[in-house]
Parts: C-alpha cells; sequence; structure tokens
C-alpha cells in the first residue's frame, strides 16, 4: 500500500484543478450548532430562520402625538379645529391603556403602542392642549385635558401596524447566508435566541523542522525562525476557524506519527516535511494513518504540497501537507486549505481577497500545465511581476500588492493584457 | 452654556461634511503599544520597523547536494567528471562544520547553512557518490566518501547569501501599514519579538429605552427587543474595536449621567434617548459633563444623531448620540461612529465595504442639503432602491445588497447614471 517517494523524487504531480476537485468532492460543510442571537454574526445560517413573532408585534405610533380614531377629526382643519378629550398618555414601554373611543385621544410617543379603540396618530404639530375647562361640552370622568385638531387624519395614518417590518414566520434568512451585523437585529427583533449555523473547524498545526525556533526569538548559529505558525494561525482565523492550535514536532517519523494520530481537530496544517526528502514523514504518515490522495501538484512555488484525510470515529480530517519553505506554505495554504477550511464552515471555497483589473505592464512568465503564484506589484491599473530569485523570499510578498493566479492553460501573460489580481490588502 | 432642545426640535443640522470635519479634527490614532509578533497580524504598525537580524543570518543551501568551492569544479562535464573528497554532512540545524577547503565537498540538504570555505552549491542529480577506496589520490584523514561531479558550477552557485531575503536594518513595515500574516512572518524571520502597534480603541455601548429586553427575549405586550446592541457590537469589532461592552440604562438623567460618568472607554455608543424628546437626556447629559460638538444632522434617516467629547484626566472619550431606531442607528453608526473607531485604531477612516459601479434602474430621491443613505438591490450592475415607509424597517437591511450614499449636492439620482453602491457582503 505504502509508496516511499522519498528521495526518489514525484512520479507524476496532480494539476491544480484535479487536486481542487478531489477536495471538493471529499469536504463540505460542518454539521449544525447552535450559538446565542448575540453571536451570531459572521456566522453562516445552517438553515432557513422564520420570525418567531412579528415586529411590530404591536400597532405602533410612527410619530409623536395623538393616538385617535381617524374618523374623530374628520372635516378638522386650521379654521374649524376640532375638539377631543384626552384621557390619558402611552410612552414606548409603559404598558397599555384601556380601549379610546369615538372623540377620544391620548397622548402618545413614537414607537409606543397604539391603544385598542384607535386607528391613526395626529402629529403633535397639527395639535393643541388646553385646559378641560376651556371645553365645549361636558367632559368624560377620565378626561384630562382637551386637544384640538387642526387636521383630519384618515384612519391607519401614522400607525404602524403589526409585521410591518416582519410578519410573524417570515423567512428572515436563507441557508448558507453570511449573518450580517443587521440580520442578528432582526432575529434578536422577533424573538429568536438560539441560532442554527454551520459549525466552524478546528485547526490544528504542526511545525516540523529541527532547525526551527519558535516566533519571538533571536535564531542563533544554523536555526531559524519559524515564521509560517503566525501565518497560518491568521490566514486560518480570516477564514473562520474556531480556533488554530500550534504545536512543535521533531523531525522524527515517531514524533510525527504521535502528533499526527493524537490530532482532534478537523484539520490539520504540517508545515514542513512534506516533501520527498530523508526527513519528510509527514507523507508516509499520513498514508500509515490514513490516506494521501494527492501529493505533488504542478504549482509554483508549491510543487511537494500534498493532502489526504484520516478518519478517526465518525469523523473525517484533512491533513494539508504544506512545504516548509514559507512562501510556498502561504501559496499551499492558500490555493489548497483555504477554501477547505472556508467550506467547512459554510463559507464560500472562493478566494476572500478583493480583486482588481490590471493591464500586464511587464510580461508575466509561466509554463502549459502548471499553476503560478506570481507575486505583483499594482501602480494604478497596471500590474509588473517581482523578480525574486526565488520562493525561499518571503519578503517578497510584504513588498508585493497581491498576486496573480496563472493557470495551467496560460503560459503566461503579454504586456497589454487584462487580467486579475488578488489583492493582499482589503 | 447648556441649550435644551427638548420638545422644540432642532434649530439647524449640520450638514454631514461639517459633521465629518469635526470629527477628523478632533479623534487621532491613539497611543502606541507593544504586541507579541504572534499576536500582530491585523493590527497596524505605530512606526516603521526594520529587521533586527538578517535572513538568512547564514549562506544558506538552495538546493540539495553538495557545497564546495566552484573552483574545484571547473572542467567538469558528463564525460570528465571531476572528483572531490566528502569530508562531512550538513542538515538544517544541526549545527556548523568546521571550513573546506579546495577538492573537498559536504553533503548538504537545502537550508542548511553552507560551511565556511564552501561557495557554491553542486545539485545532487550532477552528483555521483563512490566509496572512499574508488578513490585516484590519497584521501584526506578526514574523508568519508567520493563525490564526482559531473558539471562545474561557477561560484556563487545555488547559494543564498546573508540577507538574500532581508538585509540586518531594512525596513520591513512602514508607519500605517495594516499588518499581513506575512508581514507576521517577515517580522519574526528578522528576530523581532516585540511589535509596535496602534493601540484599539475600546467601545462602551449605553442602551437606553424602558421599553427594551435583552436579545434573546420574546417580547411581551408593549416591550421590544433592542437590537441595535447586537448590530454595534459587531460592528465595533469589524472596525478594530479592542472590546465592547453593553450597558442597559433606564430612562432617567441620573442613570443616563451615572452610566456616562463613569464609562472608561475611549468611544462611548449612546443607542436611543439622543433625540429632543422629554426622555432624551444623553445631549443634556454629555453637555453638563463635557462637549456636545454636533446635535442634529442633515441625513436621513437619522437627523438626530449628535456626538461629543468627554475629557477625562489626560485621555479624550468620544461620544456618539444614536438614534434607537435600528436602521437610523445603523446609518449613524457607519457614517460617524465607524470612521472614527478605524481612525482610532490606525486604520483608514474609509469605509470598510466592497463597492461596485452600478448603473440606477430606479430613480433615487433624495433632497438638495441632505445626505441619504438609501438601501438598494443590486442585480447584476443594476441598482434599484428599495420602498419601505421608513427608518423603522430594519428588515430593509437584510433584504438589501447594500447602500448607496446621496451626498448632499445631489437631488437623488436618475435612471441609467452609473454609481458607486456599498456592498454589505464582502
Amino acid at each position: 500500500m505504502m509508496r516511499d517517494v522519498r528521495m526518489k523524487g514525484f512520479r507524476s504531480r496532480t494539476s491544480v484543478p484535479n487536486a481542487l476537485a478531489i477536495l471538493e468532492g471529499r469536504t463540505g460543510r460542518l454539521p449544525v450548532e447552535s450559538v446565542h442571537v448575540r453571536e451570531c454574526v459572521g456566522r453562516v445560517a445552517a438553515e432557513p430562520i422564520a420570525a418567531r413573532i412579528a415586529v411590530p408585534h404591536f400597532a405602533r405610533a410612527a410619530m409623536d402625538g395623538y393616538a385617535l380614531q381617524g374618523e374623530s377629526t374628520f372635516g378638522a382643519n386650521a379654521y374649524t379645529p376640532v375638539e377631543l378629550f384626552v384621557v390619558g398618555e402611552v410612552r414606548a414601554g409603559r404598558g397599555t391603556l384601556p380601549p379610546i373611543g369615538k372623540g377620544e385621544a391620548v397622548r402618545i410617543t413614537t414607537g409606543a403602542p397604539v391603544p385598542e379603540g384607535a386607528d391613526a396618530v395626529l402629529m403633535a404639530e397639527y395639535a393643541e392642549e388646553v385646559p378641560l375647562d376651556e371645553s365645549r361640552s361636558a367632559p368624560p370622568h377620565n378626561a384630562i385635558a382637551i386637544v384640538r385638531a387642526r387636521e383630519a387624519v384618515a384612519p391607519g395614518k401614522h400607525v404602524g401596524r403589526v409585521g410591518e417590518d416582519v410578519p410573524a414566520g417570515m423567512s428572515i434568512v436563507s441557508a448558507g447566508r453570511k449573518l450580517r451585523p443587521q440580520d442578528a437585529g432582526v432575529l434578536a427583533s422577533t424573538g429568536i435566541s438560539s441560532v442554527p449555523v454551520v459549525r466552524r473547524p478546528s485547526v490544528r498545526v504542526l511545525i516540523t523542522g529541527d532547525e526551527l525556533v519558535e516566533p519571538g526569538n533571536i535564531p542563533t548559529e544554523s536555526t531559524i525562525v519559524d515564521s509560517n505558525s503566525v501565518m497560518l494561525r491568521a490566514l486560518a482565523l480570516r477564514d473562520g476557524a474556531s480556533d488554530v492550535e500550534i504545536e512543535y514536532v521533531r523531525d522524527a517519523r515517531e514524533a510525527v506519527y504521535t502528533a499526527m494520530r493524537g490530532a482532534t481537530e478537523d484539520v490539520i496544517l504540517v508545515s514542513g516535511g512534506s516533501s520527498v526528502g530523508p526527513e519528510d514523514h509527514a507523507p508516509l504518515v499520513l498514508e500509515e494513518l490514513g490516506e494521501v490522495a494527492v501529493h505533488g501538484v504542478a504549482l509554483r512555488p508549491a510543487s511537494p504540497t500534498g493532502f489526504g484525510f484520516l478518519q478517526k470515529g465518525m469523523s473525517t480530517q484533512t491533513v494539508f501537507l504544506l512545504p516548509g519553505n514559507p512562501v510556498s506554505c502561504l501559496c499551499a495554504y492558500e490555493i489548497f486549505a483555504g477554501p477547505t477550511v472556508r467550506a467547512l464552515g459554510g463559507r464560500s471555497r472562493a478566494w476572500p481577497h478583493r480583486t482588481r483589473r490590471c493591464t500586464v505592464a511587464a510580461k508575466i512568465v509561466s509554463e502549459l500545465g502548471r499553476t503560478d503564484y506570481t507575486r505583483v506589484k499594482v501602480e494604478g491599473d497596471r500590474v509588473t511581476p517581482i523578480m525574486t530569485s526565488g520562493a525561499s523570499i518571503l519578503s517578497s510578498t510584504t513588498r508585493a500588492d497581491g498576486v496573480v493566479i496563472v493557470d495551467e492553460g496560460h503560459e503566461g501573460y503579454r504586456e497589454g493584457e487584462e487580467i486579475s489580481v488578488f489583492l493582499y490588502d482589503d
């Protein structure tokens, strides 16, 4: 079963589209979980969500003024105001009032429930309140003042009807929606407490390489600083990982075996030791514990990339074998691991970067049958590849403004062609 | 000093550009703080950061093969290979070797330090290793094997020189840069542990309104669910707030006073009670404790918005008075508070939304002298305003694809005009 490619080189490399097709066929969204509506923004709805109650769930005043029966004001105008008895006051959140009748009104503020019997709101600017003793007729026992309406209001005027914003049972968001701040607001408004969302993937990063010291140290002699853990952690969090654990693993088969077998996360990112050298244990260990689906891809600068799957109980883990070289590691994450992390959490596999259409200002060179991750400078709408001596130059990705993916069907791009650039910054 | 605008209406409304100019003049980036390089991604560099050490800090092999003096191989080809003595082996992270001399070679793996004396790497595929006893001359005491070079390599070939990626002292990022995953990788590589970044603003949200119940509850009678806290928290975190505290405050002057005076955060967002009604205490309390800079803006649907400043000891707090109405609250946050939160943390004031150029498919109506926050549907590249009965319809912001800002210089947009849409989704 096991084939040991170490020191023999890759027999053949899988094309990037073929490798991505395998990943898409084998990885889908994780199961549903519930989160409190306060925590749901940015999460992906696992199913359609409908309003539990109507918003508003009572008829509400849309203006400050007087709630009344519109009919009581018919014929009123500035010269011949109509007189009504004020029988109470209602403010938002201060309880309700008994029903009101013809010729009666209650003071009301915007958002407060319109009392039963009333069907319209007279705006304060068309009303004048006067003391009871100026009444031209006998006031009812509960009257507290007189209001003179200087305008006739039609029934329904300035009253927000029940369900005006959201009718009860209305679908608010559909499955797959990445929830916006305002979605959470609407969900909360309709009495929803618990929101069904796609579970986010957990990620473990296994950093191999005996030459590595942890970030924050100054390397001495022949050691170098591990920079992949900081990159991979930030990238996985960007793509919706719930949490990212970093583990340093010795360049020894047993150490890699123990780490891979012990990992419980949905996604395992192995940095380094993924190629075909004498200390590249990860592919062999993955084949032993589970399955290597792809090893070696027609991709520059990340050709030793691989991935596969582990089955632990009922759950499948996706394992990515990423080159230790930082630029290759970044490239392999973006091409293969990123889309998978996003898809597991219910997001789109598409790159999250902003894109810009640009004109090629200096030739971009690639090869037919190979995908290239080419770092570029963008000036205005002109794009130029960055010349570097190779994949080991991580600083090229800090000098670059973005990246152009040259697919396997292109030998590159000529000056003057219009192409799409993925921008590193938002 | 204090003017009480309650129940008298706003005498005049400040234009949105004038209000923003005041905010820009009064709010700038917060002071520097240090974070560990592992935590710096997404933060804004407070000053230029230079490499502490070179990367690599030793000459490194760029290929697997043999480190040697290029000169020793001159004249070699497939028919007349040149013989060298293998005097050792060096792997990445496994220490260094004594200097090597003319006619000597050491086995080396990619990334390992090239020993002193060597100046080139012969690729493994052009080398053949044979036992010592096949030697044509007397081997030195430390020889372990013979290697036959089938190709001449020029000095410098396949050797990454010190500082090839990053020379010591080179500027890696400039001040104001929002740090990318790969930036953190480069910073770590150059031995940097502590990264100077702009401090992120802390935010406190004061939710007023006695009619409100907390998100997660089902409202009864005349209560409604507070939806602004969930929106404002998510928006402030999107804009780089370090943390967002939510506090519910009674509709009473003393309660608002106590809450505003007790808040220690950089930004205070007051939701509700910001207008000119009898229970709108926040503007008066802010004027009493500090300064109201703007109250009432020419903006639909958030005209009662205001903001001002509190001085506590050496630090200035920015206080936003946001309408309680959810759509108005969202609009006022996006127009005024969002840019400020971002700027305090060192980010751009510009809206973080993606934009799309679209053609107006149905007239968008506004008024000269007023800024409108118009929710729109986008189909293909055609944009249509969403018709609603008013600012209270929060579900309009979930049905909408984005928003068009009609500035005060426009009466709206005619069918066929090309305009920019801020998209709600990424």
